[in-house]
């Protein structure tokens, strides 16, 4: 069902629409003044910023929402100085459009070249996490996109904030004000209506749980790429460095235990489970990771030979895992373990189970690494390092407007270079064909 | 509506989601060994083919089918030595898989890689062209993907007879079978339920009259590359070579009229348009063009300059175009014309209609080119050469599964690169998040 021509919804995307020809347009340099004026902006009513975060954060604990969705929500003075840096870091990069990819020429002297250009208006639907409307309109900013921000009810006086400083920055910058716009209401159906707008929008990009998202794929007539969960995986090979194994295993289970690129399961090999599986076990449970293991696990946690030097009754802590266990995204410190054989093992096991959005292999053996990260299906793999490492300010493109869990456009975080297409450019001297 | 687990094409994607786990880890000779193999099969069975295009042929004259559509679906030896030269091409080309294309490193000391993959199973819907059976298979064999095809009724004899080449190429190269499969059914409901398959197909493809394409778009739940019709336009510009401006104008209307980058719309600055339009309109008006023009191209046209050097009975074949014209896919030798003011008439008349594939400019000004390849809205913006030029095997890609008229994913021709992703890989040696 298409929207009615003259609904509010259809004027703003329209309105998008006009903003984004001209984005399209504007020099790079306005547009990195945009995003630096967000960030002065940022600077200068960080109090008010914080003060309307307080009350989304007293109101969701109010209304009893988990602790996991509340800790995206809140913002510290911490997250924001990261907020700040990102903006920073985003305006200093270099401009992607216009920017030429690729050259080359035909035989019959036509050169042709592959020259970047936004995509249009880019629709962003997320819930919890304010600093995504900054993010996301920076990175809108920094690839010439007009963007429509609706971000969740739970951070509405946060985004109301933070919404105002884009509007400002827009506006020191001299840009159109419908470059960046925000939903102006909390209706499930506006999602419902603005996703059929393929007239006006160019992409969609829902972040959030899988209802959400299912709602965005069933109901879009735009093309829609998924910022799905992150069932992520760390795998302990038979070559693994042990120190580096349970630095890894820790870091990627209890860091920040809420957020998508935090390990939900972590697999090992069996010729070592018995060796590296105590070690790894008592550390996880001293930080109060809750362990479900699989029988080959239990066995191999088992072996006294560690017990010489310690305390013993995470032992009785252990729990067995249950089918459903390799399936969960638990975003909390709960932690499904497996024995496995071998990379082959391990690539099969996150071929089932995994939703494709990071890996890791903690091992010395370069062969293994290399099939690992060949074969293995997750948009970010990483050899010898965190699972938290994938994302996009860590991987260096700034911030990212979310980790693409399927492969069509992008494929993993997404940063400004992925809110671009390429097109051909074709210079001749009055070529036909023949 | 998803299709019940045990439904024959539920188990048809399955089979091909099987085989596209070993197509992504198959050697690049392995691959291209099977696209030589076709094309050796094509050399071998070439009059089988021919024979059987012919029933096809006959079958389509006898049901009425218009003449673009029958010259869509003929094979003719010509067109056999082409298809069969971009099999060699895209066998020859540099194996997409595996590439690094860029690589950079972190202050963590993390080394961060992208790397291109396939993307899995993709489904090509289609009609006519029977060409697109081999072009798609052999582009998706070279990008590791596995393909479900679904050509029209219209060219089934066809189909079947250049299927046959594929599966003996598939297996003379000892590839699984099942890494492109046909749909065994002409019954559309089997497109509506393939493209609710998300869990086994990664890309759908249509690849036709806009009636499919909105089917497609209405029912998938999987992500699609619309690959629309084409309102391309020719823009002469003040500063262009009369003599570019006619071949060009001539070659992109009359060469081939009933694709989709032959030109529908030719624009005439108005600051030459006296000079420039009775030259063109006499010259396609002899090559059976039915010239449909705007009040402001039929003054131009009265000029009479042109007359002494021969027949003005041209003039009395022009038409007023009506507003509809403007938005006409003709596909045959019927054109539009009209004057506009300068670049920026012309960008904001191809904004209006254009439906962003192929966009021309003649003129010596290297200005104007620059702003009109940067401002236009199309896949591909030519400067003084034929729009049909905007094809995958003029511009070097060997070949093409179809020319995408969105930016999503892929914009213009797609060739086999097109058909990939590309993951992060990041090699470090313990780095953990702080």
């Amino acid at each position: 069902m298409s929207a009615p021509p003259d609904s509010p919804l259809r004027a703003l995307a329209r309105a998008a629409k006009d903003a984004a020809r001209a984005m399209a347009r504007a020099p790079a340099a306005q547009r990195a003044a945009a995003i630096r004026a967000i960030a002065e902006g940022l600077s200068a009513r960080r109090a008010d910023v914080l003060s309307a975060n307080r009350l989304d954060v007293e109101a969701a604990r109010a209304a009893g929402l988990s602790e996991t969705l509340t800790d995206r929500l809140s913002l510290t003075h911490a997250r924001v100085d990261a907020l700040q840096g990102a903006l920073l870091e985003i305006a200093a990069q270099p401009d992607p459009v216009g920017a030429t990819t690729r050259e080359w020429s035909r035989p019959n002297g036509l050169r042709v070249r592959r020259v970047r250009l936004p995509l249009g208006v880019i629709l962003m639907i997320y819930e919890a996490r304010p600093n995504v409307t900054l993010d996301a309109a920076a990175l809108c900013l920094k690839s010439g996109n007009a963007a429509i921000l609706r971000g969740g009810s739970e951070a509405r006086a946060t985004n109301a904030a933070l919404f105002t400083l884009v509007s400002a920055g827009l506006s020191a910058a001299g840009l159109p004000p419908e470059a960046v716009v925000m939903v102006p209401t909390q209706d499930r159906d506006a999602i419902d209506e603005l996703v059929t707008l393929s007239e006006e929008i160019d992409l969609v990009i829902p972040r959030g749980g899988p209802g959400l998202i299912a709602r965005v794929v069933a109901r879009s007539r735009i093309p829609v790429v998924r910022h799905d969960q992150g069932i992520c995986h760390v795998y302990i090979d038979a070559a693994a460095d042990p120190r580096k194994a349970l630095d890894i295993a820790v870091n990627a289970k209890t860091q920040r235990p809420g957020v998508c690129n935090a390990m939900e399961t972590l697999l090992v090999d069996s010729a070592v489970a018995a060796a590296h599986l105590p070690a790894l076990l008592a550390a996880l449970d001293a930080r109060g990771v809750e362990l479900r293991l699989c029988p080959a696990a239990l066995a191999a946690a088992g072996d006294a030979a560690c017990d010489a030097s310690g305390d013993a009754s995470w032992r009785a802590r252990l729990a067995p895992a249950t089918p459903a266990d390799w399936d969960a995204e638990f975003l909390s410190l709960t932690l499904a373990v497996r024995v496995v054989d071998g990379v082959e093992g391990a690539v099969a096991h996150i071929d089932a189970h995994g939703s494709r959005h990071t890996a890791a292999i903690v091992t010395e053996d370069a062969a293994a690494a290399e099939r690992f990260t060949r074969e293995v299906d997750a948009s970010c793999v990483l050899v010898n390092a965190s699972t938290r490492f994938n994302d996009g300010g860590e991987l260096g493109l700034g911030a990212e407007v979310g980790i693409s869990t399927t492969r069509v456009h992008a494929f993993g975080p997404m940063g400004a270079e992925s809110l671009t297409a390429e097109k051909f450019v074709v210079w001749g001297d009055g070529q036909v064909r023949g």
